[in-house]
């Protein structure tokens, strides 16, 4: 096989591929090569182009360490990430809707007890955290793996701080005979995901903001039940109708409740002003 | 924007990137967003095959470096390459036709005298390379740039030889008044391409070979010319017709004469065999 021209290239590398190590590889590759021949004879780059377009590829694998994936942020901002959350994540009557995982995950989170004040210091507006964990019948589901993480009141997670900062605004609980779980943090913000390596040069050239809204991320785990990621979004927040991962839906926004100083529902006393979100999550059967 | 399903959120992503900088970042923007929902609906990747692919990519991005070209290697072996270059070299006439530049390009290349031998102390079998460069109507092309490169007979690349080796089998020559350059070297061998990395795992699980042919690079630039990257292949060579990157045309490919030791073309005495390579080289005007 030679002297391929711009058309019997495609048939050439399909050929090649036929004799791949299972079929799934051989969908996947040749799905792969006949979609990605189809882009290039459309946009018909440059070398120049095509050059850029490798650079743009190494730099943004460069720019991973592990507490940064820029190529997880490329499927986010080019909506890859919640396609393939909607296609894996069905929903349905009772269950809870899922969307991104984010890049700012950090495997084993401490556990503290029911109604730890998870915050690990950092400054911000008290929040408190009530929530329940049902199957789509809405029978309270046991001992599920409840974890949390968020952001600080400017935007950042613990792992974006500089190093000798500890652990903060993460943990796992695991929901009590009721399904309940509850704890204490402080108000996440609005951030822009990190916009000073390739992904946010694309945005900035693609004239978009890097802004997400407001949330709390969950990924609950139960036996016999679908792992569900998701977020709980803050009803009002100005970025709802444009995060820049495509990540909202109205079924993940809730109010957080303010309340004066006093007695809180899990009977802690505040001296300040607080805000209170409460969530019933459910989990698909498996 | 909210609650997108798997073939609202492609709509959504386009019209996020409708304000991009100029109208080709707009085109090509929407281009790769339109081919990849495609490409991942038609592939319905799991959770765990998506992030398969984010760990590929991350992978290929981290084993760049300043002697190693990972993406390079991908877009070689997925045939992209050939097929950017199919779609930017029409040939023609009196025109030498392309084929990939290769990730073993090195700029600013040695520039010793014609006749020199620049394989820099490299065992092997004595090549001798003469050639010319010429407009498509055949006139010599005077004053040309001529970059040439090659692997050794084991097939490897001065850069991909440990530190303390020098630079060996690339030089730069200037054509003379009548188009002419010739140099000395040794014969290149076929290899395979560096497949320890991501892109060998890739051709492994597609059943593929990594070999390339036996050739030798070269670059021409002349003004008013456009720039010519081609190689000349070692006709017979059992790889030809299975070139892991696609880059074999008949028109490059060429006998290397074989001749007993004795008085060479160029009037070096040879006090063993050696082969002999001429090409003509015809440059597309701009």
């Amino acid at each position: 096989m030679r002297n391929f021209d711009e058309n019997t290239i495609t048939q050439a590398v399909l050929e090649r591929v036929a004799e791949a190590r299972s079929p799934r590889i051989r969908q996947i590759s040749e799905a792969v090569v006949r979609h990605l021949h189809n882009l290039v004879r459309e946009i018909r780059p440059s070398q120049e182009e095509w050059g850029f377009a490798i650079d743009f590829l190494t730099r943004t694998g460069k720019m991973c360490d592990d507490k940064r994936q820029e190529f997880i942020l490329l499927s986010d901002t080019l909506g890859v990430s919640m396609l393939v959350d909607a296609i894996n994540h069905g929903g349905g009557e009772g269950v809870t809707e899922s969307t991104v995982l984010g890049p700012f995950y950090v495997e084993g989170p401490p556990e503290p007890p029911h109604g730890a004040d998870i915050a690990g210091g950092v400054d911000g507006e008290p929040l408190l955290v009530t929530g329940t964990v049902a199957t789509p019948d809405g029978e309270p589901l046991a001992g599920a793996i409840v974890d949390v993480w968020h952001s600080d009141d400017h935007g950042f997670y613990d792992v974006q701080k500089g190093a000798g900062e500890g652990t903060a605004m993460r943990a796992r609980f695991r929901s009590d005979a009721g399904g309940r779980f509850h704890f204490w943090t402080i108000k996440p913000a609005a951030y822009p995901i990190p916009d000073d390596g390739p992904v946010g040069d694309m945005l900035k050239a693609q004239g978009r903001h890097p802004w997400r809204p407001a949330h709390v991320h969950f990924m609950i785990e139960a036996p016999g039940y679908a792992k569900l990621v998701t977020h709980v979004f803050v009803a009002g927040d100005p970025y709802l109708d444009s995060d820049a991962v495509f990540g909202v839906k109205d079924q993940l926004i809730r109010e957080f409740v303010r309340h004066p100083a006093g007695q809180a529902p899990d009977g802690r006393q505040m001296d300040r002003p607080y805000e209170h979100l409460h969530y019933d999550f459910g989990l698909n059967r498996l």
